[in-house]
């Protein structure tokens, strides 16, 4: 079965769970894989979740776990037992069990750390922020010497038994674990069994400090197409492996959190019907409240018209057309820029070719929209002067809001600040408040002269 | 080295081609990895780049095509002499070959296929359509047969020479060519070498329709974290595999599509710098024409009311500020829905539950934004019959925005339509002239009474 008809299932589990039928409950949780386990015990209880992890085999709950939000994943661990959980984490694979230790309580965390066989494989990546390499790799690798003989390795390789089994390619180090190296299982499988292993590994191979972003690694594995990415200290030396799964979700979550931002509100820490809706006002009226404040500029220029206003009623008519132009104008630039930045098409370097490109764009859509205005206004049988000034006004904006839509992430960037955060507030603020004051600046030279 | 100053290189590239200095030329991009590679020949003109092309090894010449955007890769193709290209694409993996064929003139790639000894292998993959899983499907693969032992099985695999060599499963058959199960590279290289394949695979294996969307193929592959997924026609007899890297592309692909589209742009078919102004001009001008003509309604709705507005002139200050929170409220939704159906989060089914979750949010932030607003109004000195139309009309219009943004991504969905393309101007449309009616409606129930 591929995808399940989740709700159906969720009632009966729920159900089970009312009439104190666990055995039956399992059941219904054990015929599905483990993203959707997880996915179906998200929308349980807490005490449900521990109820449900206690009585799975530890191999099954540990895989739960690790298919969980990681949020998630903490609350329901704090509701099981130290020792149960212990079971639980030691089948994690070690770069999800830390993840899981990082986001627990401190002391709980400290004290399930001790009680854990594979303490030493977990501690050293408890050591790197979430967000960066070090917190993406996991520990659990094999590394083989550039001397050893292909019959060596395979041996090696027989003798580890990894709770991955999907591994396509090893590293080979030097004898102070110094990369040097990358040679594929299946080439160390057809190889002659006494030829030694650097011969043929591939010596060019790509790696990662473990102090760069998450990002960083993910685009460098995307880009290069790459299974698994080793990260290294400053001598060299491998300290851990990122797998293209975990580099799949931060890619995912990087383009969510781009979508989310993007449309004004702060990213979601959890699935959306997961969030709440107090929980989803909280991530909007922030930016909701601020949007505001700025968009408030937009009154201010209008009290300083007001009279211009009240003398050529049929000015006000526009102003919400030419506020919008110029905004989707600059939205186009914006998200076209701050996808091309993230993706890596263009970088600080391109600031002064991107700002010509938009201005070029800027004029060829200005005069067509110019055009375009000038001609909706005569249809609404307003003077030749409003629709002359209407007209200019939107070539002035829409130049004005491609130009700064395509500078301003490059600036952000450049300040080590979030483009998509600043693209909203500071946008609608230039475009909108100075869109106005274009416009009647136009107005005053045009149709207010002889006023 | 890892990622290229490719501006001080592409000035050399381009020196040693006017100078006639090929080998230097040659030389210096063979120095980078093929993505590179790619990068920098696509700033070359058609000409410079099948000049180098033709020159480099065939197997480097086939990594570059096929790191290479379909469309350049296409016209660079154009102009290569046939009995080179040909020696080339022998050297791609299929289905990159395929997409090549596909792209190029049909005359062309018939008698480049004609030429091709590989032809058989990438002629059934010419069938499917590009967006599908079989257009991304790759017809190089090795199956296993049950009964084979792990001993035939590993000599199977040691005589098979793919052109990649990064494989961590392989999928097991029965006579028929159906798919039975999956065994991984490592288990069969750690398995006693009379056990047969059956009694170590994985019976439990996810495949998907060759004529499915690319899009669920790479959101299986990322929620199942496989890294081939194998794609069976509708008896189950395999047909081609995907490989992992190429569902990376195409969640990038997507998620850049959606975020250009949600800027109210078409997508680009080039990265940004690679797309010329007038380019740009056309993906955007059409998008703005729309949405002013759609926006034209809040013109018609201010005409209507022209009279009050010149009764009441500060009731016009409002105008923008309203139907910017209107628009923000609405986009804060819409980004957030359109990105939950991208990813899975929800689906048709949960249509109902997201209205009901969005009115909730609607109401707290509408009587966030509306108090909010209403102090706004009070501190510019209106009357106070105008902030508390100010403060009813907001909350009411953020109510309807945040309803609209939740049902209408929905409903494009069901309808088969792209929710990024019509949230824009239809969200528009009904939030922004929707907006000032609610407006205008309330003030004469408040302000407009006694005049």
């Amino acid at each position: 079965m591929a995808i399940q008809d989740m709700d159906r299932l969720l009632d009966a589990v729920r159900h089970a769970l009312k009439t104190q039928d666990l055995p039956t409950a399992l059941q219904l949780v054990q015929q599905l894989r483990s993203p959707d386990q997880a996915d179906l015990l998200e929308r349980l209880d807490d005490q449900e979740q521990a109820l449900i992890l206690q009585r799975l085999t530890p191999e099954d709950s540990a895989d739960i776990l690790e298919e969980m939000e990681d949020e998630e994943a903490a609350e329901v661990a704090a509701s099981i037992p130290l020792d149960k959980l212990a079971d639980i984490v030691e089948e994690m694979e070690p770069d999800e069990a830390a993840d899981l230790l990082g986001d627990m309580a401190p002391d709980k965390a400290r004290t399930l750390l001790s009680q854990l066989d594979d303490a030493a494989e977990i501690r050293p990546l408890l050591l790197h922020p979430d967000d960066s390499a070090g917190g993406l790799m996991t520990s659990e690798f094999l590394l083989l010497l550039g001397e050893m003989t292909c019959a060596a390795a395979l041996q090696a390789i027989r003798q580890w038994d990894p709770e991955q089994d999907d591994i396509s390619y090893f590293f080979v180090v030097d004898e102070n674990r110094r990369l040097r190296g990358v040679v594929s299982l299946l080439k160390l499988v057809s190889c002659d069994p006494v030829t030694p292993v650097h011969e043929i590994m591939d010596p060019d191979v790509i790696s990662i400090q473990a102090g760069a972003d998450q990002e960083e690694a993910a685009r460098i594995m995307s880009r290069y197409d790459l299974l698994a990415l080793p990260v290294v200290d400053e001598s060299q030396v491998i300290v851990g492996v990122i797998t293209v799964d975990d580099v799949l979700d931060v890619l995912e979550e990087e383009a969510t959190e781009d979508i989310q931002r993007l449309g004004g509100t702060e990213p979601l820490d959890q699935p959306y019907l997961l969030t709440s809706a107090w929980e989803l006002f909280k991530k909007r009226i922030g930016w909701l409240m601020l949007l505001f404040v700025t968009g408030s500029l937009t009154g201010t220029v209008l009290r300083f018209f007001e009279d211009d206003l009240s003398r050529v009623v049929s000015l006000s008519i526009f102003i919400p057309l030419l506020i919008g132009t110029g905004g989707n104008a600059g939205s186009q630039t914006t998200n076209t820029i701050i996808r091309a930045l993230a993706v890596g098409d263009i970088d600080l370097k391109d600031a002064s070719r991107t700002l010509w490109h938009e201005i070029r764009v800027g004029v060829l859509i200005g005069v067509g929209m110019g055009i375009f205005g000038y001609i909706r206004a005569i249809l609404w049988h307003v003077s030749p002067g409003v629709a002359l000034t209407v007209a200019i006004a939107i070539f002035m904006v829409v130049l004005w809001a491609t130009s700064m839509g395509s500078l301003l992430p490059i600036i952000a960037t450049a300040l080590k600040i979030d483009p998509t955060v600043v693209s909203g507030p500071v946008m609608s603020t230039l475009v909108d408040a100075t869109g106005l004051l274009i416009y009647f600046s136009v107005a005053r030279l045009i149709v207010l002269r002889g006023l």
